[in-house]
């Protein structure tokens, strides 16, 4: 990289201007309303923290993490994201009574990037985390609040993926020899990449049926959404998995107005490592990747000394915006410029305006250096000097 | 420093639980409207940026700075503070027409820290500029606006105190012999160290004369609010000055409600280096540091190629948290427990009571760890089983 231009930026960081910030104000807004009334309290963590900590924890890969040392040269990091921090809180501080939590966030994340051009280095995102449940109802919570807040965002078409990570564990398990094995096909299916997963089959050395079994999995001919179609692929030791699943359903079917928006894929798989029970991603149309995602991490509580059940789910407010209605803030703008005398008489006329809730600039004339194109910015353009005020 | 314990933060970083939270949001939201309508756009930067851009400008003293290297090797900065990230934008994007710009921000900002127990690494500002004014107008609008906006976030007990950094620069340099003269007795007063700076007047080698004038400038008893009384001891080519604070005083009070909060000191200076012109502080009842300041920075923008005028404020909301009654934000909490059976009875019953805007949380009775301890966070207990709910 050559010499640094006064006005860039580093890889991947962006500025948000009025009309955009405005957009996501009006999400950040009505979400909090939306999710508070649920229950759900709003908490802020730092955006940096101890690397050992967080930066270990966290299900996002070392390479996209930005660190720094500080001054006793401890490594740090930028949150990469807000459920390990919301899991170090609620363990240390919170969970004492061992009674869920039902904790929510409004924040930015970090991820360092590689290449220019490409994905956002530091992002918004609204979630909330319900700690301290194992039970299906906390799944169902999870998953309809999810919709519902997608709708109330005013997102008009949408669908909801739902999936179990220790479902596919023990799948892909039980047709598997190696937990390498394991691993390899899950990183294909995070990636959705099913061409490549049926390829890795005859590489990996496996058994006919072992193949013939994992191609069901993407056969989108064999229906594993009839939940019983998978029993026979799990051990007696793993049907409470597929009990779970439909526990969940029942539940969704009872509490969703429309439950059509939902279906089941068990090839559903994240990149968030510390996800073990149901997981699910939120598709709407006008985004290509999903506009949030959640799901159950029941483990990640142990590296913070403690056994809890916990679900949640997060919402990308970039990929939001890029689905929703552009016109969702709209607004009347009053530019009102004085002249010289005017000063006192121009002030009390824009207070006169703000109190009824109306935007007000207050501009000294001379202050212009192109009035033309200055009066573009606004709705309404009143000049105000002495012995009174005229619209243009 | 030895291992770092699993629930252990960076220093000078801090967590926000609910309450907290909810007077920040209060406090965010309000400003917000308050700002908005006298016609200021809000933008968001990012938390890092280039080192050569936005460090180096910035006001903020380098060992202050978190600094971290990218993939490619820069130099970056969690950026210090608002002011010179807006003019970075002004500079580049927005400030094309050399028309005014109103630009506003509620963000965080990081300032390494050197000890435990000492002052918070990462805070939030709000605060608002005004690019492209040299005007007294653009003055008295910024005072203006911090005042009313202080008060309409509840403050009760406050005071602005206002000087002039290119006043305080002249008369330095009159009665001093060198650069480092007016450097070392500057940073004497950004830190209030009267004392230290009488002391200092010995040590420096200056005249008797020189001695004398500036001992008046820590004078109680001599009155440089009568401005009068100031020019003396400014040149011909610098009386302009007074003009400028007297005409500022004058448009204050035609504007201010109540002119008598706030009063002129000359002695005022800032460790924000880049103030040109008049710069002010907010102190308020029951906080020992300025809950706020701002001033005129004509020259930051030299740095990003363009002649502009501009001023600004910024508020700490942490010490205007302190400030503030701790019962700003209260609302009521309902608690809607429910038994296997009755799910969708109790769903049923919180929808109704969050469309009247209350807070209902909704948990499965079983998953309750200490009933007794749960219910101490809630104003209002309900139980919902099969046939009925009943008030507890």
């Amino acid at each position: 990289m050559g010499k640094i231009q006064m006005f860039e930026k580093p890889l991947g960081m962006r500025d948000s201007f009025p009309e955009v910030n405005e957009q996501k104000e009006y999400i950040r807004s009505t979400a909090r309303n939306f999710i508070r009334n649920k229950g759900y309290d709003f908490i802020k963590t730092p955006s940096v923290e101890y690397f050992e900590t967080i930066g270990k924890a966290s299900a996002i890969d070392e390479s996209s993490l930005f660190k720094l040392v500080d001054n006793q040269g401890e490594t740090l990091v930028l949150r990469p994201d807000m459920t390990t921090p919301i899991a170090r809180i609620a363990a240390s501080k919170l969970l004492k009574e061992k009674n869920p939590l039902r904790l929510a966030y409004y924040a930015n994340v970090f991820r360092a990037q590689q290449r220019e051009g490409g994905r956002p280095a530091e992002f918004e995102q609204l979630g909330l985390e319900l700690i301290g449940d194992f039970s299906a109802y906390g799944d169902s919570e999870i998953i309809h609040t999810a919709v519902e807040l997608v709708k109330t965002l005013g997102v008009e078409r949408f669908r909801i993926t739902i999936g179990h990570a220790g479902l596919l564990t023990a799948f892909l398990t039980n047709n598997t020899n190696t937990v390498e094995q394991v691993d390899t096909l899950r990183q294909l299916l995070v990636e959705k990449n099913f061409v490549g997963f049926e390829q890795k089959l005859d590489d990996l050395g496996l058994l006919e049926e072992q193949k013939e079994n994992l191609t069901k999995l993407i056969d989108y001919t064999i229906d594993f959404k009839t939940f019983e179609n998978f029993r026979p692929f799990l051990t007696d030791e793993q049907q409470y998995l597929i009990d779970q699943v439909e526990q969940l359903k029942r539940l969704l079917k009872l509490q969703l107005s429309d439950p059509s928006i939902v279906s089941f894929d068990f090839s559903l798989a994240s990149h968030m490592s510390y996800y073990t029970g149901m997981l699910f991603e939120i598709y709407a149309a006008g985004s290509g990747f999903p506009i949030g995602n959640g799901g159950r991490y029941d483990e990640l509580f142990q590296q913070f000394g403690e056994q809890v059940g916990a679900i949640g789910f997060g919402i990308r407010v970039d990929r939001l915006l890029e689905v929703l209605r552009q016109d969702i803030v709209k607004e009347k703008r009053t530019l009102l410029l004085f002249t010289e005398g005017a000063y006192l008489e121009a002030n009390k006329l824009a207070e006169e305006r703000r109190n009824n809730a109306e935007r007000v600039t207050l501009q000294y004339v001379e202050g212009v250096h192109d009035l033309d194109a200055y009066k573009q910015n606004f709705d309404e353009v009143l000049i105000v000097s002495e012995g009174g005020s005229l619209h243009e």
